[in-house]
């Protein structure tokens, strides 16, 4: 598990480096994350529109940034869907 | 990113299929996960008094199982420790 945690970790930085504040995915990143890294689990990732609403589902304190513990959230949602979990 | 999330997912699974609820991790089956799957992310993870304060601080509704949601939060919380993010 340690090592898919990282690539999660690894990821997430890869993108959220690419302009702006390291640490956060702007918008841009955030749809390019998605669509290269998630496109199974995420139907449409291209589409801006479905970028927006789940970045604004997302971000909680509603900065146009998503921090990595609201990047958490996402994927715990999409990783329940998967495994079949009701949350 | 699909199939590291895949991976957690498939371990969670396997150790909450050990006994008992099978989508749910039982103490026994949370300290075994911890102990094999966790050993540099969780510092004395075979002592059963950390095992018994990481359960209970993640074990939001109480009743001695952990759900995959309440699990992703603390995979949740080691990951942003390693990869050196403030929560």
């Amino acid at each position: 598990m340690e090592a898919a945690i990282m690539t999660l970790v690894t990821q997430f930085k890869t993108y959220a480096g690419k302009d702006g504040a390291s640490s956060t995915l702007s918008k841009d990143e955030f749809q390019s994350l998605v669509a290269s890294q998630l496109p199974n689990y995420v139907k449409n990732g291209s589409d801006p529109a479905v970028i927006d609403q789940l970045m604004g589902s997302l971000d909680e304190n509603n900065d146009g940034e998503l921090t990595f513990s609201e990047f958490w959230q996402l994927i715990g949602k999409l990783a329940s869907k998967q495994g079949g979990f009701c949350q």
